[in-house]
């Protein structure tokens, strides 16, 4: 079943070990009177589990590209992920006091810090993005400009803000199922995807490549959503760091309370499956992804 | 006194109507259902002088460049300067709620969404930079690269955003002239001087440009944050479109509060006196950049 005896645990633990380390060489720990940069750790540094730069370097090594050449992308878009958190925590959005077992970037700096913390840190993404590519030679420039596009468009009013914005609006609303996939395909999906087709831009993919894994990326996005809201159901508190039952409490619309939880395990499964034959196309180096896949709806945080 | 007649009123329409065409370029008019399109928009068309952008212009052509080349950045820094009024403007900071005698974002569209709205416009900025890099031929696209990267240093964790922190924990705080001015040059200064140099940057400014540019614009910055302060005390409320009195009803540290009034407006001249003398290297096309320098100091809005 896996004839280079692949460790998913051997190979998440290295790539997220390499990615806090350029996490700390794009952002600098607390110095000094500097506040808004403890804010910034606080949050950066708080225990995530990188999925997303995962990803990126992954796809990356799947096209044949070289996974350190990422870090940067991976950096902004770790960078901007945790921003979102920060803003969406907030108490005019969802007001929550804990993320991955530690009071939220607001609880622990206030509010305004919190804002400003968010501000700063999709701020940075962007600007570390330019700074690399300034570094590099001006062949490569143009992929980075594209890593740039992908990211602002994916995070911006055409994707993740106006997930959260549905989010937002269908509080106390029935949705559709279709409405609710599409809620987050923008909200998380989106970024997911850039973050998967970012690293195959920098890996060089071809277009055949790059549709692949724009499918492997949607569908392992949804199945992201899917299995989350199966364990604010039947998680393990301790082991998610959050509460469960809270999305029942809030009425919230989720794929447990539109389809019952048996079918939604199924839609589970049945997107994995979806994202495996996105792959049959690459010969090597296809272990992380399928794995990764498979993690998604078996993790239990 | 003025050989060529040079109009500021004029200068300054034209190139308001040519920014504001750009904008709408960049950013569509509220389509449907997207709400985050209505809220960013509000804020993007309240009235705005548009300085930085026009500084961003003439700048430009100081250094013989062409000004319609940098409509891209205008938008840029236009963008990034009202994300960070509305976030300035929500409850958690500065809780205001008239802005350009208009409602301030979260005023008009409920504080989760104004959130929503920075959150797109300071992320739309970058995205429109990297697309539009995209289109430029090679041997530009490092001018455009750099132009984010100074607009991402000078809006973030080490330039307005610290500057806005600063503000916040000085409430209720002495400080010295010394840490007001430092605070100022963070939290307006920054992104003038990066809207000015942005603008000698797509210009192909030599290193002594820069450098004249860059004193030009950290003195008018501050000049700027000078009449702001004397207008909170002589404006005129129906001209300002906000009231006035409030820094003294919050006891902020201001100029007139440090120095005394007289002082305070000796100071703008000063500053305005320091931005003219750092023009002295330019021979042509010095007429917009010396008026906008007046007009800072004289303005009554």
């Amino acid at each position: 079943m896996n004839p280079f005896n692949f460790n998913l645990k051997d190979y998440i633990e290295s790539r997220r070990a390499q990615i806090n380390r350029a996490l700390t060489h794009y952002l600098p720990p607390h110095a000094g009177q500097a506040e808004i940069l403890a804010a910034m750790n606080h949050s950066l540094h708080a225990g995530g589990k990188r999925l997303r730069p995962i990803l990126c370097i992954a796809a990356c090594e799947i096209v044949g590209g070289n996974g350190d050449e990422v870090l940067p992308a991976c950096c902004a878009i770790e960078m901007v992920h945790t921003y979102s958190l920060i803003h969406d925590d907030l108490p005019a959005m969802d007001d929550d006091q804990l993320r991955r077992g530690q009071p939220t970037c607001h609880v622990a700096f206030g509010e305004a810090t919190a804002i400003l913390a968010g501000d700063a840190l999709v701020t940075r993404a962007f600007q570390l993005l330019a700074g690399h590519a300034l570094t590099r030679p001006g062949h490569d420039q143009p992929k980075w400009l594209r890593v740039m596009q992908l990211i602002g468009k994916a995070a911006g009013y055409e994707g993740m803000i106006e997930g959260q914005m549905q989010d937002i609006r269908s509080e106390g609303r029935r949705l559709s199922l279709e409405q609710l996939e599409r809620l987050h395909r923008l909200k998380t999906g989106a970024m997911i995807t850039a973050s998967v087709v970012s690293g195959a831009e920098i890996g060089n993919a071809n277009p055949e490549q790059k549709a692949a894994l724009t499918d492997y990326a949607d569908s392992i996005g949804l199945a992201f959503q899917v299995q989350d809201d199966i364990l604010n159901i039947e998680g393990d508190p301790a082991k998610l760091g959050k509460n469960i039952g809270t999305d029942q409490q809030r009425h919230k619309n989720t794929y447990p309370a539109l389809l019952g939880l048996t079918p939604a395990k199924s839609r589970a499964a049945m997107l994995k499956a979806q994202a495996l034959r996105a792959l049959d196309i690459f010969d090597t180096k296809t272990e992380p992804l399928r794995e990764i896949a498979t993690y998604i709806i078996e993790r239990k945080r």
